[in-house]
Protein backbone atom coordinates (compact mmCIF):
# COMPACT_ATOMS: atom_id res chain seq x y z
CA UNK A 1 0.00 0.00 0.00
CA UNK A 2 3.33 2.23 0.79
CA UNK A 3 3.04 4.36 -2.23
CA UNK A 4 7.30 4.53 -1.68
CA UNK A 5 9.38 1.62 -2.62
CA UNK A 6 10.88 -0.78 0.51
CA UNK A 7 14.77 -0.56 0.54
CA UNK A 8 16.19 -4.03 1.30
CA UNK A 9 19.50 -5.18 2.84
CA UNK A 10 20.65 -8.51 1.92
CA UNK A 11 23.84 -10.06 3.35
CA UNK A 12 25.33 -13.31 4.44
CA UNK A 13 28.85 -14.85 3.75
CA UNK A 14 30.67 -15.45 0.56
CA UNK A 15 29.77 -18.92 -0.62
CA UNK A 16 26.23 -18.82 1.12
CA UNK A 17 24.16 -18.97 -2.31
CA UNK A 18 22.82 -15.14 -2.12
CA UNK A 19 22.81 -14.43 -5.72
CA UNK A 20 21.33 -17.81 -6.67
CA UNK A 21 18.49 -17.41 -4.37
CA UNK A 22 17.88 -13.88 -5.48
CA UNK A 23 18.68 -14.26 -9.31
CA UNK A 24 15.29 -15.57 -10.32
CA UNK A 25 13.33 -12.84 -8.25
CA UNK A 26 14.50 -9.79 -9.69
CA UNK A 27 11.90 -7.76 -11.51
CA UNK A 28 13.33 -4.53 -13.17
CA UNK A 29 9.51 -3.56 -12.58
CA UNK A 30 9.44 -3.73 -9.07
CA UNK A 31 12.54 -5.05 -7.62
CA UNK A 32 15.53 -3.52 -8.39
CA UNK A 33 19.38 -4.16 -7.65
CA UNK A 34 21.39 -0.87 -6.46
CA UNK A 35 24.58 -0.80 -8.30
CA UNK A 36 27.50 -0.01 -6.41
CA UNK A 37 30.20 2.54 -7.26
CA UNK A 38 34.01 1.28 -7.06
CA UNK A 39 37.54 2.39 -7.69
CA UNK A 40 38.67 -0.99 -9.28
CA UNK A 41 39.21 -1.49 -12.90
CA UNK A 42 36.50 -3.30 -15.00
CA UNK A 43 37.54 -6.71 -15.53
CA UNK A 44 36.76 -8.10 -19.15
CA UNK A 45 32.94 -8.31 -20.11
CA UNK A 46 32.02 -6.12 -17.08
CA UNK A 47 30.62 -2.69 -18.17
CA UNK A 48 29.84 0.56 -16.88
CA UNK A 49 26.20 0.85 -15.14
CA UNK A 50 26.09 -2.99 -14.53
CA UNK A 51 28.40 -4.58 -12.66
CA UNK A 52 29.71 -1.19 -11.03
CA UNK A 53 29.96 2.26 -11.47
CA UNK A 54 33.83 2.91 -12.58
CA UNK A 55 34.98 6.00 -11.22
CA UNK A 56 38.22 7.51 -10.19
CA UNK A 57 39.17 8.07 -6.93
CA UNK A 58 38.95 11.67 -7.13
CA UNK A 59 35.84 11.45 -8.24
CA UNK A 60 34.77 8.72 -5.19
CA UNK A 61 35.91 10.56 -2.82
CA UNK A 62 33.90 13.78 -4.12
CA UNK A 63 31.07 11.38 -3.87
CA UNK A 64 31.66 10.74 -0.40
CA UNK A 65 31.79 14.52 0.48
CA UNK A 66 29.09 15.37 -0.85
CA UNK A 67 27.53 13.16 1.23
CA UNK A 68 26.10 11.29 -2.00
CA UNK A 69 26.90 7.57 -0.74
CA UNK A 70 24.69 5.60 1.60
CA UNK A 71 27.56 3.29 2.30
CA UNK A 72 31.25 2.84 1.39
CA UNK A 73 34.51 0.37 2.35
CA UNK A 74 37.98 -0.21 1.13
CA UNK A 75 39.16 -3.12 0.23
CA UNK A 76 42.40 -4.47 -1.02
CA UNK A 77 42.99 -0.67 -1.67
CA UNK A 78 40.02 0.05 -3.97
CA UNK A 79 37.02 2.06 -2.76
CA UNK A 80 33.13 0.45 -3.11
CA UNK A 81 29.83 1.99 -2.23
CA UNK A 82 26.36 2.61 -2.87
CA UNK A 83 25.19 5.58 -4.31
CA UNK A 84 22.12 7.40 -2.78
CA UNK A 85 20.94 9.19 -6.03
CA UNK A 86 19.55 5.66 -7.72
CA UNK A 87 18.23 3.98 -4.42
CA UNK A 88 16.07 7.00 -3.72
CA UNK A 89 15.61 7.73 -7.02
CA UNK A 90 13.73 4.39 -7.29
CA UNK A 91 12.38 4.25 -4.01
CA UNK A 92 10.46 7.26 -5.11
CA UNK A 93 8.96 5.80 -7.71
CA UNK A 94 7.63 3.00 -5.38
CA UNK A 95 9.65 0.23 -6.77
CA UNK A 96 12.23 -1.81 -4.25
CA UNK A 97 15.40 -1.58 -4.09
CA UNK A 98 17.70 -4.55 -2.88
CA UNK A 99 21.44 -3.64 -1.75
CA UNK A 100 23.93 -6.74 -1.45
CA UNK A 101 26.52 -5.56 1.10
CA UNK A 102 28.33 -6.79 3.31
CA UNK A 103 27.62 -6.50 7.42
CA UNK A 104 29.65 -2.97 7.88
CA UNK A 105 27.99 -1.53 4.84
CA UNK A 106 24.51 -2.47 6.39
CA UNK A 107 25.13 -0.89 9.33
CA UNK A 108 26.26 2.34 7.74
CA UNK A 109 22.22 2.00 5.63
CA UNK A 110 20.44 1.19 8.55
CA UNK A 111 21.75 4.37 10.24
CA UNK A 112 21.00 6.33 6.89
CA UNK A 113 17.56 4.67 6.12
CA UNK A 114 15.94 3.18 9.31
CA UNK A 115 12.88 2.08 7.63
CA UNK A 116 15.36 -0.47 5.55
CA UNK A 117 14.97 -4.40 5.92
CA UNK A 118 17.45 -6.74 6.19
CA UNK A 119 17.73 -9.84 5.40
CA UNK A 120 20.66 -12.51 5.80
CA UNK A 121 21.39 -15.67 4.87
CA UNK A 122 22.97 -18.65 6.83
CA UNK A 123 24.39 -21.64 5.77
CA UNK A 124 22.77 -24.82 7.29
CA UNK A 125 26.02 -25.48 9.38
CA UNK A 126 29.43 -23.68 9.20
CA UNK A 127 30.78 -26.83 7.96
CA UNK A 128 28.91 -26.69 5.21
CA UNK A 129 30.02 -23.01 4.58
CA UNK A 130 33.66 -24.46 4.48
CA UNK A 131 32.94 -26.98 2.53
CA UNK A 132 31.32 -24.64 -0.39
CA UNK A 133 34.15 -22.02 0.24
CA UNK A 134 37.05 -24.96 0.34
CA UNK A 135 34.83 -26.58 -2.58
CA UNK A 136 35.16 -24.37 -5.64
CA UNK A 137 39.37 -25.38 -5.76
CA UNK A 138 40.07 -22.67 -7.95
CA UNK A 139 41.91 -20.76 -4.84
CA UNK A 140 44.97 -21.08 -2.85
CA UNK A 141 44.60 -22.22 0.62
CA UNK A 142 45.02 -18.86 1.56
CA UNK A 143 42.57 -17.03 -0.13
CA UNK A 144 40.10 -20.06 1.50
CA UNK A 145 41.25 -19.46 5.08
CA UNK A 146 40.54 -15.43 4.04
CA UNK A 147 37.38 -15.89 3.08
CA UNK A 148 36.58 -17.90 5.89
CA UNK A 149 37.72 -15.50 8.36
CA UNK A 150 35.50 -13.07 7.04
CA UNK A 151 32.78 -15.55 6.59
CA UNK A 152 33.05 -15.85 10.40
CA UNK A 153 32.91 -12.02 10.89
CA UNK A 154 29.92 -11.89 8.99
CA UNK A 155 28.09 -15.09 10.68
CA UNK A 156 28.60 -13.28 13.83
CA UNK A 157 26.24 -10.07 12.65
CA UNK A 158 23.46 -11.94 11.67
CA UNK A 159 21.52 -11.14 14.46
CA UNK A 160 21.81 -7.51 13.95
CA UNK A 161 19.26 -8.38 10.80
CA UNK A 162 15.32 -8.31 10.79
CA UNK A 163 15.10 -11.97 8.86
CA UNK A 164 17.14 -14.82 8.78
CA UNK A 165 17.02 -17.62 6.07
CA UNK A 166 18.55 -20.76 5.86
CA UNK A 167 20.03 -21.92 2.30
CA UNK A 168 19.47 -25.64 2.87
CA UNK A 169 17.26 -26.57 0.21
CA UNK A 170 17.48 -23.45 -2.53
CA UNK A 171 13.51 -24.18 -3.33
CA UNK A 172 12.22 -23.68 0.26
CA UNK A 173 15.05 -21.07 0.61
CA UNK A 174 14.15 -18.99 -2.28
CA UNK A 175 10.25 -19.18 -1.60
CA UNK A 176 11.24 -17.57 2.18
CA UNK A 177 13.18 -14.94 0.36
CA UNK A 178 9.86 -14.20 -1.79
CA UNK A 179 7.90 -14.41 0.79
CA UNK A 180 9.83 -11.80 2.89
CA UNK A 181 10.22 -9.74 0.38
CA UNK A 182 6.66 -9.41 0.05
CA UNK A 183 5.59 -9.81 3.87
CA UNK A 184 7.86 -7.12 4.89
CA UNK A 185 5.63 -4.26 3.10
CA UNK A 186 2.61 -5.96 5.26
CA UNK A 187 5.06 -4.65 8.92
CA UNK A 188 2.86 -2.92 11.06
CA UNK A 189 5.80 -0.18 11.01
CA UNK A 190 4.74 0.59 7.32
CA UNK A 191 0.96 0.22 7.02
CA UNK A 192 1.05 2.92 10.11
CA UNK A 193 -0.27 6.12 7.51
CA UNK A 194 -2.85 3.55 6.12
CA UNK A 195 -4.30 2.29 9.41
CA UNK A 196 -4.87 6.20 10.75
CA UNK A 197 -6.43 6.69 7.04
CA UNK A 198 -9.13 3.91 7.32
CA UNK A 199 -9.66 4.54 11.48
CA UNK A 200 -10.59 8.31 10.17
CA UNK A 201 -14.44 7.01 9.96
CA UNK A 202 -14.57 10.48 8.15
CA UNK B 1 13.79 -24.01 11.06
CA UNK B 2 11.79 -23.92 14.79
CA UNK B 3 10.66 -27.43 15.49
CA UNK B 4 8.27 -25.46 17.23
CA UNK B 5 5.18 -24.65 15.01
CA UNK B 6 3.91 -20.82 14.80
CA UNK B 7 1.00 -19.25 16.45
CA UNK B 8 -0.72 -17.11 14.49
CA UNK B 9 -3.41 -14.52 15.98
CA UNK B 10 -5.82 -13.35 12.80
CA UNK B 11 -8.50 -10.65 13.23
CA UNK B 12 -10.21 -8.13 11.38
CA UNK B 13 -13.83 -6.51 11.38
CA UNK B 14 -16.64 -8.56 10.63
CA UNK B 15 -17.23 -8.33 6.70
CA UNK B 16 -13.62 -7.77 5.75
CA UNK B 17 -13.25 -11.12 4.05
CA UNK B 18 -10.66 -13.40 6.97
CA UNK B 19 -12.44 -16.33 5.30
CA UNK B 20 -12.35 -15.69 1.90
CA UNK B 21 -8.37 -15.05 2.58
CA UNK B 22 -7.71 -17.85 4.54
CA UNK B 23 -9.63 -20.68 3.38
CA UNK B 24 -7.68 -21.96 0.07
CA UNK B 25 -4.18 -21.56 2.63
CA UNK B 26 -5.03 -24.02 5.24
CA UNK B 27 -3.57 -27.40 5.20
CA UNK B 28 -4.36 -30.04 7.25
CA UNK B 29 -0.33 -31.33 7.42
CA UNK B 30 0.88 -27.62 8.42
CA UNK B 31 -1.38 -24.85 9.29
CA UNK B 32 -4.38 -26.03 11.50
CA UNK B 33 -6.97 -23.90 12.63
CA UNK B 34 -7.92 -23.83 16.39
CA UNK B 35 -11.72 -25.06 17.23
CA UNK B 36 -12.55 -22.87 19.70
CA UNK B 37 -15.06 -23.35 22.93
CA UNK B 38 -18.84 -22.22 23.13
CA UNK B 39 -21.79 -22.49 25.16
CA UNK B 40 -24.08 -21.38 22.51
CA UNK B 41 -26.21 -24.19 20.99
CA UNK B 42 -25.19 -25.81 17.78
CA UNK B 43 -27.35 -24.53 14.49
CA UNK B 44 -28.07 -27.12 12.26
CA UNK B 45 -25.54 -28.72 10.38
CA UNK B 46 -22.87 -27.41 12.95
CA UNK B 47 -20.56 -30.81 14.44
CA UNK B 48 -19.32 -30.70 17.93
CA UNK B 49 -15.07 -30.50 17.36
CA UNK B 50 -15.48 -28.55 13.68
CA UNK B 51 -17.28 -25.48 14.08
CA UNK B 52 -17.32 -25.70 17.84
CA UNK B 53 -16.63 -28.38 20.71
CA UNK B 54 -19.98 -27.46 22.14
CA UNK B 55 -20.12 -27.60 26.01
CA UNK B 56 -22.41 -26.80 29.11
CA UNK B 57 -22.04 -23.43 30.98
CA UNK B 58 -20.47 -25.83 33.71
CA UNK B 59 -18.18 -27.41 31.79
CA UNK B 60 -16.82 -23.96 30.28
CA UNK B 61 -16.60 -22.37 33.56
CA UNK B 62 -14.41 -25.45 34.89
CA UNK B 63 -12.13 -25.08 31.93
CA UNK B 64 -12.05 -21.20 32.71
CA UNK B 65 -11.03 -21.97 36.29
CA UNK B 66 -8.16 -24.86 35.43
CA UNK B 67 -6.46 -22.65 33.15
CA UNK B 68 -7.70 -24.38 30.05
CA UNK B 69 -8.49 -21.24 28.04
CA UNK B 70 -5.79 -19.37 25.85
CA UNK B 71 -8.56 -16.60 25.94
CA UNK B 72 -12.27 -16.23 26.21
CA UNK B 73 -14.99 -13.71 26.41
CA UNK B 74 -18.86 -13.68 26.85
CA UNK B 75 -21.46 -12.59 23.86
CA UNK B 76 -25.26 -12.28 24.29
CA UNK B 77 -24.91 -14.04 27.43
CA UNK B 78 -22.70 -17.22 25.73
CA UNK B 79 -19.01 -17.97 26.53
CA UNK B 80 -16.69 -18.07 23.93
CA UNK B 81 -12.55 -19.90 23.68
CA UNK B 82 -9.92 -21.31 22.67
CA UNK B 83 -8.86 -24.45 24.02
CA UNK B 84 -5.06 -24.35 25.12
CA UNK B 85 -4.18 -27.86 24.86
CA UNK B 86 -4.91 -28.23 21.26
CA UNK B 87 -2.91 -25.40 20.36
CA UNK B 88 -0.04 -26.72 22.43
CA UNK B 89 -0.18 -30.06 20.96
CA UNK B 90 -0.31 -29.39 17.21
CA UNK B 91 2.45 -26.57 17.85
CA UNK B 92 4.64 -29.06 19.50
CA UNK B 93 4.07 -31.31 16.83
CA UNK B 94 5.22 -28.35 14.76
CA UNK B 95 2.43 -27.85 12.95
CA UNK B 96 1.63 -24.25 12.28
CA UNK B 97 -2.30 -22.87 14.29
CA UNK B 98 -3.90 -20.37 13.46
CA UNK B 99 -6.69 -18.20 16.00
CA UNK B 100 -9.14 -16.49 14.20
CA UNK B 101 -9.73 -14.21 16.86
CA UNK B 102 -11.15 -10.66 17.90
CA UNK B 103 -9.18 -7.80 19.38
CA UNK B 104 -9.40 -8.30 23.12
CA UNK B 105 -9.13 -12.38 22.86
CA UNK B 106 -5.70 -11.44 20.84
CA UNK B 107 -4.51 -9.65 23.74
CA UNK B 108 -5.11 -12.30 26.19
CA UNK B 109 -3.36 -14.45 23.76
CA UNK B 110 -0.68 -12.55 22.89
CA UNK B 111 0.04 -12.29 26.41
CA UNK B 112 -0.03 -16.52 27.27
CA UNK B 113 2.20 -16.58 23.88
CA UNK B 114 4.20 -13.58 23.35
CA UNK B 115 5.69 -15.69 20.76
CA UNK B 116 2.86 -15.23 18.74
CA UNK B 117 2.78 -13.74 15.42
CA UNK B 118 -0.35 -11.85 14.78
CA UNK B 119 -2.67 -10.59 11.16
CA UNK B 120 -4.42 -7.92 10.97
CA UNK B 121 -7.05 -7.29 8.09
CA UNK B 122 -7.94 -3.77 6.98
CA UNK B 123 -10.90 -3.15 4.46
CA UNK B 124 -9.44 -1.17 2.20
CA UNK B 125 -11.78 2.16 4.02
CA UNK B 126 -14.45 2.42 6.33
CA UNK B 127 -16.89 3.47 3.88
CA UNK B 128 -16.30 -0.11 1.81
CA UNK B 129 -16.78 -1.88 5.23
CA UNK B 130 -19.71 -0.08 5.72
CA UNK B 131 -21.24 -1.34 1.74
CA UNK B 132 -20.03 -4.82 2.74
CA UNK B 133 -21.65 -4.95 5.96
CA UNK B 134 -25.21 -3.54 5.03
CA UNK B 135 -24.99 -5.15 1.31
CA UNK B 136 -25.53 -8.53 2.95
CA UNK B 137 -29.43 -7.18 3.04
CA UNK B 138 -30.79 -9.76 5.29
CA UNK B 139 -30.17 -8.02 8.84
CA UNK B 140 -32.32 -5.36 10.52
CA UNK B 141 -30.59 -2.16 10.58
CA UNK B 142 -30.56 -2.27 14.60
CA UNK B 143 -28.24 -5.25 13.96
CA UNK B 144 -26.18 -3.60 10.69
CA UNK B 145 -25.43 -1.00 13.12
CA UNK B 146 -23.99 -3.22 16.07
CA UNK B 147 -21.60 -4.62 13.50
CA UNK B 148 -20.41 -1.69 12.62
CA UNK B 149 -19.89 0.21 15.82
CA UNK B 150 -18.20 -3.60 16.68
CA UNK B 151 -16.13 -2.79 13.37
CA UNK B 152 -14.97 0.52 14.59
CA UNK B 153 -13.71 -0.87 18.01
CA UNK B 154 -11.65 -3.41 16.07
CA UNK B 155 -10.20 -1.00 13.34
CA UNK B 156 -9.03 0.78 16.45
CA UNK B 157 -6.92 -2.04 17.42
CA UNK B 158 -5.18 -2.98 14.03
CA UNK B 159 -1.94 -0.82 15.15
CA UNK B 160 -1.65 -3.69 18.06
CA UNK B 161 -0.80 -6.63 15.29
CA UNK B 162 2.19 -7.47 13.88
CA UNK B 163 1.32 -7.29 10.37
CA UNK B 164 -1.53 -5.49 8.68
CA UNK B 165 -3.07 -6.62 5.16
CA UNK B 166 -5.51 -4.91 3.44
CA UNK B 167 -8.18 -6.64 1.48
CA UNK B 168 -8.78 -4.54 -1.69
CA UNK B 169 -8.11 -7.00 -4.45
CA UNK B 170 -8.11 -10.73 -3.08
CA UNK B 171 -5.67 -12.51 -4.84
CA UNK B 172 -3.33 -9.59 -4.06
CA UNK B 173 -4.01 -10.00 -0.57
CA UNK B 174 -4.00 -13.44 -0.13
CA UNK B 175 -1.05 -13.56 -1.48
CA UNK B 176 0.60 -11.23 1.43
CA UNK B 177 -1.49 -13.51 3.60
CA UNK B 178 0.51 -16.37 2.26
CA UNK B 179 3.92 -14.43 2.30
CA UNK B 180 3.58 -13.31 6.36
CA UNK B 181 2.51 -17.36 7.25
CA UNK B 182 5.72 -17.84 5.41
CA UNK B 183 8.18 -14.91 6.36
CA UNK B 184 7.15 -14.45 9.93
CA UNK B 185 8.75 -17.69 10.96
CA UNK B 186 12.09 -16.39 9.53
CA UNK B 187 11.84 -13.68 11.73
CA UNK B 188 15.13 -13.17 13.78
CA UNK B 189 13.63 -13.48 17.25
CA UNK B 190 12.38 -17.57 16.01
CA UNK B 191 15.99 -18.08 14.00
CA UNK B 192 18.20 -16.82 17.28
CA UNK B 193 18.80 -20.48 18.23
CA UNK B 194 19.57 -21.02 14.92
CA UNK B 195 21.71 -18.43 14.29
CA UNK B 196 24.02 -19.77 17.92
CA UNK B 197 24.35 -23.00 16.47
CA UNK B 198 26.26 -21.84 12.82
CA UNK B 199 28.10 -19.53 15.03
CA UNK B 200 29.36 -22.29 17.53
CA UNK B 201 32.49 -22.80 14.73
CA UNK B 202 32.63 -26.23 16.70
Amino acid sequence: MAEQGTLFIYSGPSGVGKGTLLGPLMDPDSLRFSVSMTTRAPRPGEADGREYFFVSREAFEETIASGGLLEYAQYNGNYYGTPRKMVEEELAQGRDVILEIEVQGARQVRKAFPQAVSIFILPPSYEILCERLAGRGTESPQVVENRLAQAKRELLCAGEYDYIIVNGDVETARKQLQAVLTAAKCEKRFMDPFIEKVCEFA
